[in-house]
């Protein structure tokens, strides 16, 4: 029997003496490096904590104690430390575990997350309540370095300072949030510091120290043992003080006894705190260490070799096809610029950012800035493309409201992974964006029906002089063959790809797709469907769709999004604004409700939204309209 | 002739002579006095930076130098010296100057805003901009201290100091933003700084700074003339490098030599600096200086005495009931916790922090904390009472999704300001919020029709288990009489407050009582109108609203709102979903577009959601039905 078999609850593991802990550590690698290569995930972050998790659960007392993970994707070692190692193989499968924290998974996930830097105001919330409800478990949070940059984080960390409350901070760096790290915090916290005031200071610091009363000549002792850990003593702690923390560390995060130790020391402390902990990406598991941005978010992989397996088809994704044609268009267009929220791989920027330094900027997680940023560039009569996932553009809706659409600044979003995005489940997916965007005045927003046409989109977005969106699914395209010659589109014309007089299928993004499958079925049992590729959801080519709705009365809006503002209601709006009120229409959407992780198909399945959805509700649209027009032939 | 009517464009401010700018500075203020004493307006920041407003202008050049102004309302001098004296009459009035930045309005607007927090983002994203264009023109951003607890102006902060741009902010300090200052940051700038590590740094500073091998002696007795400038030395600079900038100051902001001369020095800089400036909120006006909170935003007054102009007449505020009623329900449930972003005295809390302090909590200009950090309080049991205005909590979208719905915590939203607010304008008014509040999933949506409803739709909203939204108007109640016996509503149930067969009218918040008044004029033109108080934007109340629309079929919503997936798209949603499509529809309601500032009056009824347009639409429909009646007759 493994040790980690003995420990079903984090009881358990306090029975475990502080040598038997390596081992755990390397059990615990082991089956995350095993599940991770058959399921994907993020590897490289929860390999770096595994003996953080291991001090934090022995020392303090989960779920009385509340950790609050920030972002919650290294949190693989918790969720086998506290009752789910036996569902561990089930991670990121439908039904079985999330690939983040969610409290309804387990009382020891305290707080639900999937984005980054909610923890310390989760957290400083908690500790708050706590104190009024004289509760004196601890709270800790643990936070990355990359998450940092985000603003959540430092107002977090801002008020928990003037708050003066019990908290306990982790701060996990490894030099880099998902790609490297940006901004002058991570410079601090990675030891380049190099600010003349500082430098000046460094070079006094040996008189400074050794004229301290008590303490300096220890203090420089320590200090002086290394240039390296010479900076750092200067530089991260003071930072973190002056928020009023106290500031601990930095330690090494792997070292087991040294957590521990600090940890019961701190244990004790009833203020902010802060420990600074050093990790390493991917510990332990060699591919990982040594391509930790790779090894962040994976797919299946050899664990031998780390290789990833080959992918069956040369079909490239959406984001490939955004990277490879905003190259090409920069090109021709000095004004292009690229914009990526510490998302260089994930949007498919990596090879831009090669081509054109000094017309990419990854501001680091930190969307609202980003967004903002851009509007300053194209104030300036640049033409900035933000590409960000749809889930995290949600954290910049005031920046695109207040910041560019208010004066309908040239801005183009990406918004990579709209829709349902699969295995990462509630927190990433991308089913808000039509609806968040359409109702801002002068915005535009696109979907594409394939690979193809996504070029098509960003050239218009390109061309167009206003606030410009353009949403696509996670995942490869159609396989359509790509043209050479990118035209732009008319802004608002859709295009009917099929015509039939028994039901109008009106389609936008992916679900055009699933439409047209539909409709080669429903030939088949004599049901003769328009399909319409609206292109836009917003403006709605109210030209094209209110004729066709007048005409076949029988309605099908079909989109990848929630049906509350989406797609769907868009065209209802159009359709009733032009008095159009006597058809039969079915919604096809996602209900109220979050979508759960599983796979892509599978969720489109289930939540109604692929062709066999669309062909199922045509039939019903179509027989359920004959009864009711016998019905009304019977009461005429 | 004044020294202002001299001057119409910054250019011909040159050429004045330094002596005779203290004398502009007065005539500036008199005229902002004046005209805020009439109009209403953001008094005392607009008089704490009138010599900085010159001094920049003297030394830089708009509009070919960019000045950024954060929020924007501090720009009265600034546009007095670009070319709109003549118009500053017109201030905040329908059709004259806006109270705020707007690059529509004149071309030394150079970034358009309203909130807080954006300008170091988007003057980074200029300075880019310009690096690229090879424009050696400068950028200048003018910030407060209370915006640097916005998380958006630190992720600005923190790119601009790593990419080392040729960037200038001013930090006008004033030791507050509307209130008095929040957070660790602050504390920092106001010079109440007592962590430990640097209690014991300053201890030893003298020594350290007589080691300096130059400057040592020299900064040392600049230093220690006074306790106040020695903290302050250490303390903000050390901050503001860390982040890699320049920095000086701090510098009194109302010594014109002084700050021209430091902004001459800063203009030869090309780098990243950050000038720290002292101003006092108010200055030059007495009753301002000595109340800075209450001539923060400001209605008319007396300019001798500085006193209020008197109300005509004792109706609460919506803000004044929410207050009061948040304190008669905190003071029966402990579990009851206020929360505000920088905004007790916007929100009505300042009674409730006096009575309450230990559950209310300030958190400064930090929506997405705010949100975040209630969402811990409510994992922890407790009922947080989160009071935003709509505009401002826009900024907390992707919190309100994700860290409350997504896990249905018992976060209350109250969004004050909802609908159109007036002369703050565009930037201000709240008219997205049900839209972007109806489509997360597990979220309830009210509006009430007046304020005893709103006291229910507290009371309800404080027994609801999960995320729920109360949102209301900016100024005074209808004059109800207030209930002391509260009563929750039942969540998505409305309630027909007139039965008529010829008209459904369906309206939400205060729209409702414009609804009953179209409704008795229409009766006096003998057409009887059925008026529904749905209350409910989420869930929509299916059970009532259907069988109506179904008899009556000619149907008006109408909403303070954009009609862009607002609560007349979620009523089409509801009917069709229902299969009831055999009706005519109006939606009244925000069209496509930002409403500008003017009286709340004005604007409803510009815009067709008063009584009057009601009614318009009410007998248009109607008319219109029965010319499709008759001409389905004839075809017939």
């Amino acid at each position: 029997m493994s040790l980690l078999e003995t420990i079903n609850s984090p009881a358990d593991l306090k029975k475990l003496t502080l040598s038997e802990l390596p081992i755990l550590a390397q059990e615990i690698r082991e089956i995350i490096v095993n599940v991770v290569s058959k399921n994907g995930g993020h590897l490289a972050s929860s390999l770096g904590v595994v003996e953080l998790t291991i001090a934090i659960h022995y020392v303090f007392d989960a779920p009385d104690d509340n950790i609050v993970w920030d972002v919650g994707h290294q949190t693989y070692a918790h969720k086998l430390l506290t009752g789910r190692r036996d569902q561990f193989h089930t991670l990121r499968k439908h039904y079985g575990l999330s690939g983040f924290v969610k409290r309804s998974e387990n009382s020891c996930d305290s707080f639900s997350t999937g984005h980054s830097g909610t923890s310390i105001s989760a957290a400083l919330g908690m500790s708050c309540a706590k104190s009024i409800l004289n509760d004196p478990s601890k709270i800790i949070a643990v936070i990355g370095d990359g998450s940092m940059t985000a603003g959540l984080a430092y107002e977090g960390l801002n008020q928990a300072g003037d708050l003066n409350k019990d908290l306990i901070v982790i701060l996990n760096d490894n030099d880099m949030s998902i790609s490297p790290n940006v901004g002058a915090l991570s410079s601090f916290l990675s030891r380049k510091f190099s600010a003349k005031y500082l430098q000046d200071l460094r070079k006094d610091l040996k008189v400074f120290l050794k004229s301290l009363p008590k303490v300096g000549d220890d203090i420089y002792q320590i200090a002086k043992r290394s240039e390296d850990s010479f900076k750092t003593f200067v530089t991260p702690g003071m930072l973190i003080e002056a928020f009023n923390f106290d500031y601990f560390g930095p330690i090494n995060g792997h070292n087991l006894e040294h957590l521990i130790n600090i940890l019961e020391n701190i244990k004790t402390l009833q203020e902010p705190v802060l420990l600074h902990v050093r990790t390493t990406k991917g510990k332990g598991y060699q591919p990982a260490e040594e391509n930790p941005v790779y090894f962040h978010g994976v797919g299946c992989f050899e664990v031998q070799t780390g290789c990833c397996l080959p992918a069956s088809d040369n079909i490239p994704t959406y984001t490939e096809v955004f990277g490879n044609t905003l190259i090409d268009m920069a090109e021709k267009d000095k004004d292009i610029i690229a914009v990526t929220a510490a998302m260089p791989e994930g949007t498919g920027l990596v090879e831009f950012a090669e081509k054109y330094p000094d017309r990419f900027f990854d501001v680091g997680i930190a969307e609202q800035h980003g967004v903002t940023f851009a509007a300053g560039m194209a104030s300036e009569g640049l033409k900035p493309v933000v590409a960000i996932y749809s889930t995290f553009l949600q954290r910049a809706y005031d920046q695109i409201l207040h910041d560019v659409c208010l004066e309908a600044l040239p801005v183009v979003f990406a918004l990579d992974r709209g829709g349902i995005v699969g295995e990462d489940g509630p927190t990433h997916n991308g089913l808000f964006d039509f609806s968040y965007l359409r109702s801002l005045p002068n915005m535009t927003v696109m979907a594409p029906k394939d690979e193809n046409e996504f070029q098509r989109m960003l050239r218009t977005a390109i061309d167009h002089n206003g606030p410009i969106a353009v949403r696509y699914p996670r995942g490869k395209g159609t396989g359509i063959e790509l043209s050479d010659d990118i035209l732009p589109l008319t802004i608002g014309k859709g295009e009917v790809l099929s015509a039939g007089g028994d039901i109008l299928i009106l389609a936008v993004g992916r679900t055009v797709c699933e439409s047209l499958n539909a409709q080669t079925i429903l030939k088949k049992q004599g049901i003769s469907a328009t399909v319409v590729n609206c292109r836009f959801v917003k403006p709605i080519d109210t030209d094209l769709i209110c004729p066709l709705a007048e005409s076949i009365k029988r309605i099908i809006t079909v989109e990848e999004h929630v049906l509350h503002g989406g797609f769907g209601s868009a065209v209802l709006e159009t359709l009733v604004e032009n008095n159009i009120t006597d058809f039969s229409i079915k919604r096809l959407g996602i209900p109220d409700l979050f979508v759960e992780h599983g796979p892509q198909s599978v969720l489109r399945s289930k939540y109604g939204i692929d062709s066999s959805a669309i062909t199922d509700a045509a039939v019903k649209l179509i027989s359920s309209s004959e009864n009711n027009v016998s019905t009304s032939k019977k009461t005429a």
